[in-house]
């Protein structure tokens, strides 16, 4: 039996404590507590890591706080357009949604492309008629809509910005969550409402195996940060391929990987766990909202480095 | 200086001697050699392997024999949805366009992704928006319309399936091309009209840096066949990540990539070429239309194993 692992991230960037409340804090620390806590109770009656990724993901989706599902940004035609990705390690099979709409939880979809369809990724309205044949929970526009995401969208039209949702005064984020369970199998996800004032039908790494997430026999990872350089890096798979080849830890990969991604000029973070439940969370900006727990060890929450 | 090096693509797949006419063979030789001697005139006259990759891809999207741009298969919906990424290894950086529809070159298109964007992935409506925009050659419908095309949709939808170009009884394919330049300057591109039949957006593993198309500072790597296993298994990096982690040759790299790939099940091919204008062009299947030239060898253009 394999030690149970979970870690989940909220997003990375310039999360800076001179801008952060003390209220603030505390919600985001309850999201993050209340994600944990739903991805452990299936790792704990002795469920798959698949879904106790897919039960994290959606807590989170579901908080307006991060960047994903509910609080998704908005794109530069007021839309909420969102990327998800689940990988089954055990299996080595993948699923994943780009640019889906008026969709709750598209950690869900992306999970019944990998089980119900041939293909790896679906996108756009090909995606959103997926999403209805399969009959996932829908909401309309309202339900995606939060004050503070239009004026992020309104500020970034005004100064002309593309703007990654990380580098906003409040940062918020992509959302993640990695796991290994008794069997020692793992599973990632990653969600996301992408970036604010997006154009052009962008996708980022989040939807893409080896980039945003990937798992195999070996590890599970999930990214959060500046796609773009997630891609280019094919960054998550990096860790995988720096154990395997190299032969190396999966902490010691991970940080390869980071310090790889930094020389590059990207920022952001990842969580990666092993298939002996060893969790490691690093990233290369002022903060990452993460959490994690394992077999033994209390739950932990942290957002500043 | 180094030895220039050119290698290119035009599918793989169940190629089978007994259905090919010999007029038919020539044509497909003749399509190669076209799109060999164009991407060759540009290293020749000292230009980058992006532009030598352009435009051998270029040349394979305007030939109707294969499937991108203008002999690009049909979607369920009878449209034409095209995917192209094309790499700038000396830079590790990216375009990619997925989906789009009416654009003559695709694989151009990806490289104004890379250029005039700070993004990577461009898809859907959008990315016809970006194309418009940008004013490459738009092309309508009827430029895409081949009776052979449309009667492969016509089975499918038929017999249920969806098919795979190159499971059909006249095997057509991806195209791509890889380069090394005098500067050994090292760049990759992939084009294509997807699968018969395809259906909710599907996007393959062409647009996806790391899984068709990858390119850095050690190689520059173009993949052909199943797409949803060349995702899963993120086989374009996977050779990279090969001869940079384990140290080994490209050969030897691409060797094991495509053994992994045929462990998975998945069916298909690639090529690859090294800053040392080193060539392999791998494959588990029937047969990959395909051809290489470097400084001081010979063209070679085959079909079969």
């Amino acid at each position: 039996m394999s030690k149970c692992a979970l870690a989940i991230h909220g997003g990375a960037g310039t999360i800076l404590r001179s801008l952060m409340t003390p209220e603030l804090e505390e919600q985001y620390r309850s999201g993050l507590q209340e994600a944990l806590r739903s991805g452990w109770a299936v790792l704990e009656s002795g469920g798959t890591s698949l879904d106790a990724v897919e039960a994290a993901v959606v807590s989170l989706e579901d908080c307006p706080l991060f960047n994903a599902g509910r609080g998704s940004v908005f794109t530069h035609e007021g839309k909420t357009e969102m990327d998800a990705c689940v990988m089954d390690g055990s299996r080595v099979r993948a699923g994943a949604v780009a640019a889906v709409r008026n969709v709750k939880n598209p950690v869900r979809l992306a999970r019944l492309v990998m089980e119900r369809t041939e293909h790896v990724l679906l996108a756009g309205g090909g995606a959103d008629l997926f999403a209805e044949e399969a009959e996932v929970e829908l909401r309309d526009n309202t339900y995606f809509y939060t004050d503070f995401r239009w004026k992020q969208l309104e500020e970034a039209i005004e100064t002309g910005r593309v703007q990654l949702d990380h580098s906003a005064p409040k940062p918020m984020g992509t959302v993640g969550a990695v796991a290994c369970d008794k069997n020692g199998r793992l599973a990632a996800g990653t969600s996301t409402g992408g970036m604010t004032n997006k154009k052009f039908g962008r996708i980022g790494d989040t939807a893409i195996v080896g980039a945003g997430t990937y798992a195999d026999g070996l590890c599970a990872v999930s990214c959060t940060g500046h796609g773009e350089y997630f891609m280019r890096g094919v960054t998550a798979y990096d860790v995988a391929a720096r154990m395997r080849y190299k032969g190396i830890s999966l902490e010691d990969a991970a940080s390869e990987t980071i310090a790889h991604l930094t020389s590059t000029g990207g920022e952001g973070g990842l969580i990666a766990v092993d298939g002996n439940g060893n969790i490691t969370l690093p990233f290369n900006c002022e903060g990452m909202y993460r959490a994690s727990i394992s077999t033994g060890s209390d739950p932990a929450i942290e957002i500043y480095k």
